[in-house]
């Protein structure tokens, strides 16, 4: 739904803490907030405060005074939204947050959807739709990797390359429908070398965009990591003994200490997601008992797969097992990280014993550690995050984390590539520029230059309320 | 802990919402900020900005951005604290928090203790410290009554009086010392009817403010309700029935839901918080078969009982039901309302009879409702509201609501009520002198004028991180 004749308004801070903030964007922001403020310098009037400047003063309810406040005034096409906004700064009481929201509502504002403040400023120009998209993703991001990712989308990121390869595109579309108006004349306006040579560029560019997906989405959501082994040896003691460290690290700054923390461990930047931790915590290992199936489903959910087995094991039944776990990998990307544990319980040359015998691929890595002890850890916490080090892509390039983004890149590559053998077979021009608008409407969905109300609706949908 | 060189930082905000606010206050705000600030148009320095004013701009760690950000700049002493502050506003995700936090603690800032930053407002002359106390009772006051009792406060409802009254305390003391240096003179400085006459007046201030304690407690954390009666008799329906309607009133505004919705009802702005319904969520009643003790326990934390009774029991057992049940609260302020419930299975014959033959004191209510089919709920939603209707204080008079404040003001009574007799009974002026230094002591707790480590830790370690 737009409606930019509406002034809108949202809170935009969560409920607790010390302040809340209340945004209202559209043409009537400043006539609506002058009803309900009474500034402490009876003079001032908000209607005629520059932008980029704060008021202090008091909301009034009738003669009732509702709260102190602090009123930051922008003035259009400098805000956010790119309209008139404003900021009211109250103190954060869940009372007071409604009746200022309720006041606003009675003098002529509408309670913003969600989104709805990005949706406007996508609408009035302050960023394209895969910027707009980044700054849910900002908001999110819990990693210094997911929040480099998201941080270089929203500003600017691979926008306007596919933006300025995409105009490319529409010129030689243009010409080749220039042709076609030409007929039977056989006059090539559009030149086919230089062509290809830029529908090839373009390829390239969808297909590295498209393959950077798979480290986007880790990045984004996490790298589902499955602990595996049998009863007893040692899984959730592991898993205790790396959460521990984990939350030392997040409860440095007070104030900040997540409110539920997750089955997750952050190492350089990146968070490592452990799937279906809730047998594990069980005290006893029984439930592992229930066999083969489970195992199966962590797996198939998983990037990285640890599997524990214990030192005092045969290589034999080390070997088996491991190969039973190779098996369920066989021919995905998942990586294996085999880990011998109780090391504390044997000796050295029983280590360099087991280190000759077992064998595993050579993408897989062997690691001795004893979880009760906490020693290997490090070793461990090294081994996850070369795993991100060895894919070729670094954090600097640009990287796609949207699916949405994602299946529009592969239907650009699927069209061009199409253009190109097209090309090589000579032909007809009509079916080539077909092709070629093709990926031109999916360049342009990404960036929001071609779009729709559903497209449009989904996006903004998963917003919260106030951005 | 004071410590007034330091410049302190803090998230202002919750974690979650589009936005997140960082508060920063000390003598180095600025400098430290511009260390950590680029802002979009590179010729402006945030040391150089007028109080009031925001800057747009990117937070930085060494060469990588962190986010995009407003920075509001404050001159002391036109800030909350009365010290150079800088607010900013930054994209709501835990990294870009916990990032810029540490940032700021690496160029210098400290990590603010809760209240801090409500402290350095008291030090700096900027609030007493009733007023500071209020500001942690806004943050947390849901309903319109507790908002406004605190807002009051933090406007400085009392602060004021009792201040002069004190100094004219004050005064009086310093001549009676002065009596007592001319020692055996005889010579009386202090005209002792006057003496009197100002004593009476503070006395009687302090006993009012005291005894609006009762109710400001009540408005401050919620009236408690207590709902007993025998098993089956429509506890949880009548329960259920006022939560339901609650609901519907508290989400009409999105984004303002409460997390978890209490066990409370609003009416005309009081919140009524029944208690002890755990017991009442069951489906079967069969907990209440725990008996007599259960329903003595809940009564005696209770300020309004809720008995509710069925329309097809005998007048006589509902009789004596009721009469245990006042037997319980004999000789206390507790309310009771008597409820008929299970009006759709009987006459209005039935009622008439029931409303003729249930003995009741004056100050109780007889109720006739039907849970199952929501009658007779605006009658009691009316009966609840009535009890602090006709309690002789209006929400426009000063009202107490801080359990420090009421035995500072039951020590100033005593005090004043010894000198008014001593007064009466000629006793020696160093025994007046005495009592009248310590109701100025106690007077001057309420304000902060006296103060103690004790008394400020007590009060800010109560305050969220940020205020």
């Amino acid at each position: 739904m737009v409606r930019p004749e509406e002034t809108i308004c949202a809170p935009a801070t969560a409920i607790g803490g010390a302040i809340a903030v209340i945004r209202i964007s559209g043409s009537q922001s400043l006539d609506i907030c002058e009803k309900i403020f009474h500034p402490l310098e009876k003079s001032i009037k908000l209607v005629d405060q520059k932008g980029f400047t704060v008021v202090f003063g008091e909301i009034w309810s009738g003669d009732e005074v509702i709260d102190e406040v602090l009123m930051t005034v922008f003035r259009a096409p400098h805000s956010y939204t790119g309209e008139n906004s404003v900021e009211i700064s109250c103190h954060a009481s869940p009372f007071i947050l409604r009746k200022i929201l309720e006041l606003l509502i009675n003098c002529g504002a509408v309670s913003a959807n969600p989104g709805e403040f990005t949706q406007r400023a996508f609408f009035n120009g302050k960023m394209d739709l895969s910027q707009a998209e980044a700054v849910a993703d900002i908001i999110a991001s819990k990693t210094s990797s997911s929040h480099k990712v998201a941080l270089n989308q929203m500003r600017g990121g691979f926008s306007a390359e596919i933006s300025s390869l995409r105009h490319e595109l529409l010129n030689f579309a243009s010409l080749i429908e220039l042709e076609l108006d030409f007929g039977e004349e056989d006059i090539e306006f559009a030149d086919r070398k230089e062509l290809k040579a830029i529908i090839t560029k373009v390829k390239e560019l969808a297909d590295k965009l498209a393959n950077s997906f798979m480290l986007g989405n880790a990045l984004k959501n996490g790298i589902p990591v499955a602990i595996v082994g049998k009863p007893n040896s040692g899984k959730s003691t592991l898993l205790n003994a790396l959460l521990m460290e984990e939350r030392a690290i997040v409860s440095e700054i007070p104030g900040t200490t997540r409110d539920s923390i997750e089955d997750t461990i952050v190492i350089d930047g990146i968070e490592y997601r452990f799937i279906d931790t809730a047998g594990l915590r069980e005290t006893s290992d029984i439930i592992e008992a229930m066999g083969i199936k489970k195992t199966h489903e962590k797996i198939d959910q998983a990037s990285v797969i640890l599997f524990i087995d214990e030192i005092t094991d045969t290589p034999e039944s080390i070997n088996k097992r491991t190969q039973a776990i190779r098996e369920m990998i066989i021919e995905s990307e998942k990586r294996l990280i085999v880990l011998i544990n109780k090391t504390d319980t044997a000796s050295e040359d029983r280590q360099k014993e087991l280190k000759r015998k077992i064998n595993l691929e050579e993408k897989d890595t062997l690691l001795f550690i004893s979880a009760k002890e906490k020693s290997g850890l490090e070793e461990l916490r090294f081994s996850l995050s070369d795993i991100i080090a060895k894919e070729k892509l670094s954090l600097d390039d640009v990287i796609i984390t949207n699916v949405r983004h994602y299946e529009a890149l592969l239907h650009v590559s699927e069209s061009l590539g199409r253009v190109i053998s097209g090309l090589d077979d000579e032909i007809p021009e009509d079916l080539i520029a077909i092709d070629i608008r093709q990926a031109i409407h999916y360049l342009g969905e990404i960036t929001g230059e071609i779009t729709s109300d559903e497209i449009l609706g989904n996006i903004f949908r998963n917003f919260c309320i106030g951005k």
